[in-house]
């Protein structure tokens, strides 16, 4: 990882497309720049206000290379914190790779990948949270992962942590107070607020780790598992959803053998479908394997789709309940299929039975003749969508992140213990101060040339 | 093709990349992102400066869509001539279409390819031929194609046409005074005047027309033909050059077939490299198909090297030179290959022998060994490569201006004959006002909705 402070440049914007943008950061950006810019009026970059756009040519030496918009930023008003340019030029490999030599040429060094960003922490323009959210940001393609990748971005996120780990210091300085104190060996930290603070704190820390769940998933899609008994319709309905033939389907059961996958937004958050094969007893090696997987994907689903048939009686329903093992967390509707082949009022009845029978939301829907799946996509939307909303609770959607929360709460565990076995209040100090160091991570505000490598690493050229 | 002034909107930029930009243009381009735009101090894009930045939130109701930089340019002062924004966002797929649609939501109609330029030119800030350049300009991929866009896209070009329309109209209205006062029969228009410009025109204009052979070549690279009997070493020659073993080499005679092509940037010009059969009697069916190409290709070759070996005779080589037929505007160099395999005095007699036999430049080279190849890419650079400076001529490198130009010249040549047979001022107004006309069609100062739809059709969305 470079932390030098040249001037640096990069081409910022995609290949193709009508026009390039490169940026250039470092104290000489617009002295750099000024060197191969002319403008038709003789106005210099380095003389002109921070927020302002001037027109030139980009001359290597005699020859125009280009016909260009500069973007002025002067420190510390700029993306980075320091003086910056970003070049419009058209559009060409040819011209982005001749302006990239061109200033190369004069003086600046070429970006590494994630460098802006990696400036902008430096110099306190973002914390590291909200540059992971810069990445998060460029690469989130449905709502949910941009609601979340923006709420981080512009800070609410770490106002959260900065907040945890302040009540942490309040808490640490109680301790410290006591311990200058310590010779004459009196406690007048008082033990119920100093007990009560890592109660409040251990909490918040626990809702922050759970919320990983949901923040993964919003990121990754959430994993919805149609399950149920063979030749019940579950290619039909994945197909119906997805609007195309992507499982094999036929009358024959036991044909869908492989775990077929497929994506659907619905209002913007992703939904990841996954086709299985039926479930029931079988000699066929193959189907066998295919069953196992089932369960997998089963275990691993948010939410499971199990399909039924008007007929299967009661007790066979119960005991594919039962077999499922849903756990907690996980979220189960059962899925009466097929109410096309049935009449409106047996299919109302065995509505009303199934609902008698379990606790789990049930709906009747014709995968066939795409009746009714839109109470399906309903259904779904608001077992997960809702609390994606913006203006919901903090969600953790980082590794990074969950592993930091993780030894924070560990080390709070230990504190509590402490407090309740009369440890001294040293050690307790020892304890809070590694939750703060944690806490202090996620937001940079403790930092190590092995973390930010990592994290700005994975960040694209020219960001 | 659209040609309303409703404003329309389209991201200008590559995907991918860290940053994306989209353009809006048109009277509303301001107050409709400022219906979506929040700066912090409350700013207003409507009232912003042009050639200003402002930094703000993109809102879709409560929701941030992104954090974005608008460039503000106000009419005449952009691109289009236009009111217009660019907006920098985060160059993330979903952001750039989510930008889009809320655009759209507000009143922006999607660009369609050129929409932009097209503007431009209709509102006078480029004419037709800088249009052109424009796209010229984002296609080119060498130095000597960049250069010549470059130039037509700061006008030189342009201006080159308006002079020879200028003279042109001078020429008509000398003839229009004759034809106001023609009842009375007088012939006061000086015929010899009118011979002098028509003549000086012409003249122009066909050098304008040869040009076109470079200006193609350098747009689309220089073909250049390895010719020589078998075995003379032309794909060693082709694979020495190209420093990759491209074409397949061996010692049996005969082993190349097919044209095998190679692309070789010298300075900034691009040679295409074509190695050829080698030219021999032969029975073999394939082989004579081989050696037909290969007269095809030497036909439409800018440069043919001839490669030739010490122990051919004087009289072989004047053969192989006779049967090339080489064409006038056609170059031709004899190269000595495999001077590794002679004494260094051999190879230096037989290349003072063949400098006596033949006008042709002749060089010694060993593909095999690397040796000279410097001096043979420095022959094919000074024998194109230097009329391709920016400080050139101009040169013509569009189809469609050839064929302006091509008209026009026949107009006036009709009209050199008919004022050599003494032909009656009206008529030979007619034949200059067509040639008039057919020069105002490169610049666009005649342009129908035809000709500006075939050409901002090929532009890309977002130019």
């Amino acid at each position: 990882m470079n932390s030098d402070t040249n001037t640096i440049a990069a081409v910022a914007t995609g290949e193709g497309g009508a026009i390039s943008v490169l940026r250039i950061s470092g104290p000489d950006a617009l002295t750099i720049c000024d060197r191969v810019f002319r403008n038709p009026k003789g106005k210099k970059l380095a003389d002109a206000k921070g927020y302002t756009l001037l027109y030139g040519t980009l001359l290597d030496g005699e020859n125009t290379i280009d016909e260009v918009l500069v973007s002025v930023f002067r420190a510390p008003h700029s993306y980075t914190g320091e003086n910056m340019a970003e070049i419009g030029c058209h559009g060409s490999p040819y011209i982005r790779q001749a302006v990239l030599d061109l200033l190369t040429r004069h003086g600046v060094r070429p970006a590494g990948a994630g460098e802006f960003t990696l400036r902008a922490f430096l110099n306190g323009k973002l914390d590291l949270s909200q540059a992971e959210a810069v990445a998060d940001l460029i690469a989130a393609d449905n709502r949910g992962a941009h609601a979340l990748a923006v709420h981080q971005m512009r800070g609410g996120y770490s106002e959260e942590f900065r907040k945890l780990r302040d009540q942490l210091l309040e808490l640490l300085s109680l301790l410290e107070l006591e311990l200058d104190f310590g010779e004459e060996d009196v406690e007048f930290a008082d033990r119920l607020k100093l007990a009560e603070i890592i109660e409040r704190t251990t909490a918040r820390i626990d809702a922050l780790r759970k919320s990983f769940a949901l923040g993964n998933v919003i990121k990754n899609g959430v994993p919805v598992t149609i399950a149920g008994a063979p030749n019940v319709g579950k290619s039909t309905l994945l197909n119906a959803l997805l609007r195309e033939d992507r499982a094999m389907v036929s009358d024959v059961a036991g044909t869908t053998r492989d775990v077929i996958e497929g994506v659907l937004n619905i209002r913007g958050i992703r939904f990841r479908f996954i086709d299985t094969a039926g479930i029931r007893k079988t000699e066929d090696r193959l189907e066998a394997m295919g069953i196992e997987r089932t369960f997998q994907r089963i275990g691993s689903a948010s939410v499971v789709l199990l399909l039924v048939e008007s007929e299967m009686p009661d007790e066979a329903v119960s005991e594919q309940i039962r077999q499922l093992g849903i756990r907690p967390g996980q979220h189960l509707a059962v899925v009466l299929n097929k109410t096309d082949r049935t009449s409106p009022d047996f299919a109302k009845k065995r509505i009303e039975e199934l609902k008698a029978l379990t606790e789990v939301p049930v709906l009747a829907i014709s995968a066939r003749e795409n009746r009714n799946l839109d109470r399906l996509t309903d259904y779904l939307f608001q077992t997960v969508g809702e609390q994606t909303g913006e203006k919901g609770d903090i969600v953790v959607s980082n590794a990074r992140h969950v592993e930091a929360l993780d030894r924070a709460g560990e080390a709070l565990k230990r504190a509590r213990e402490g407090l309740a076995s009369g440890l001294s209040g040293d050690l307790l100090a020892e304890e809070v101060r590694e939750a703060v160091h944690h806490l202090g991570l996620v937001t940079g505000e403790i930092s190590t040339e092995d973390v930010l490598g990592s994290i700005f690493s994975r960040f694209c050229i020219g960001k």
